[in-house]
């Protein structure tokens, strides 16, 4: 298996980039390729902008999606962005390895997603949810917060965290096609001593080894949406959990 | 009223930042102040890093949130943070002005909220939600997607737009204290005809003089919780809509 982890901490000592050497160690052990794009470390540019595009279809009118499939197409996409692209498609499983800032990625990592997703390869045209452009993929968010787990429960004070994180697994994994799997948290981690830290680090490994075991989310799939997005009968939305 | 508008379009023509001169319009014309953060314009860094203090606390492991307590109460937090958490306690309604991108907000958007949410001004300790720092204030999302009204309600194939922006209505305006007022959202923006736009703005310009007439979002109250978090009784989080 290819896996490209992407990772984002702004401090290289901290417990999310502990967890990201034990990801590496834990899949290369099995005999897995692994990839890591460490954001900070690259000093990744977020910002979403004309300057990602060689030779523009419409100079007059930035339209970021168009031009990301102008460009990919003509091989002008900015050399950053084309050396995730690259990774990107070659990998068979995506870990997003952060600490959860405002319930959602760091700003950093945010611009990973929006210059590398790109139109025309990873969604476009009628191509999302279960005929993505990452189907047959598998992806994964790997996260720590200050929270405890029962705070993000369904009676917590924040409410289901998977609700939360629901642009992420649905709007943005599930979307581009991906299966997505349960995520790893690391919960209360500024709060916790060493000895729990080193459990939690275990378990992470642990949970590595046995991805195949997992259920990925329900996403919708497009077989129950007519061509114009029309639900064709009437879904459950409960059964729908991501 | 003091109004602070943050925008981010990488077009400055597009019909996101028409929607930004017509709030300055419509809300100028009613009397108030107006401040715009305009995101792109003002080649705003949405990095947060140990280079956004001046003096730290622990030189030898950033915390970045305390490093932001430490920084703002010695006046040492970055210039730029400063002058933008500088607007953002003077006004009385803030405004995200920009198009939606995965389902949340662009890069550079994310990176001001991850740097100018500072811990000890905007939250921290026991004060989030109604006894957040921003309390007293409103919030509102002003945005465009490119999908159709009917893909984002509770049928539809993504489920409802409120739910996923979970994470900025309720996991960071609401749990920062703001009353978050419902969104506006431009649909199916780049495939309408100009008489629609034209209609758009006008409704737009009409919301934001009707702004005392909205129902904020339901959110929690930290009355519902012990000094643990943890529930005092029983709440049906269905009420809870965002």
């Amino acid at each position: 298996m290819n896996v490209l982890i992407v990772h984002a901490h702004p401090e290289p000592q901290s417990f999310t980039t502990s967890m990201l050497r034990q990801a590496v160690h834990a899949l290369s052990s099995q005999g897995h390729e692994v990839n890591v794009s460490d954001l900070y470390a690259m000093e990744w540019n977020p910002v979403a902008s004309a300057a990602d595009f060689g030779g523009r279809k419409n100079e007059g009118y930035l339209t970021y999606a168009l031009e990301q499939r102008e460009n990919v197409a003509t091989g002008s996409i900015a050399p950053d962005i084309a050396a995730e692209l690259d990774k990107l498609l070659a990998c068979d499983l995506l870990i997003f390895s952060f600490p959860l800032f405002w319930c959602s990625v760091p700003a950093i990592m945010k611009g990973w997603i929006d210059r590398v997703f790109v139109s025309g390869k990873v969604y476009g045209g009628l191509r999302f949810y279960d005929r993505g452009g990452m189907r047959g993929k598998r992806a994964l968010l790997a996260y720590t917060c200050g929270g405890r787990d029962f705070m993000f429960d369904e009676q917590g004070v924040h409410g289901e965290m998977d609700l939360m994180l629901r642009h992420m697994l649905r709007g943005t994994l599930g979307y581009a096609g991906f299966k997505v799997l349960p995520s790893f948290i690391g919960y209360h981690v500024p709060y916790i001593e060493q000895a729990e830290r080193t459990a939690l680090l275990q378990r992470y490994g642990d949970y590595l080894t046995k991805l195949d075991q997992l259920q990925p989310l329900a996403l919708p799939t497009l077989d129950a949406f007519d061509e114009q997005m029309r639900p064709r009968a009437v879904v459950a939305q409960r059964d729908v959990i991501a």
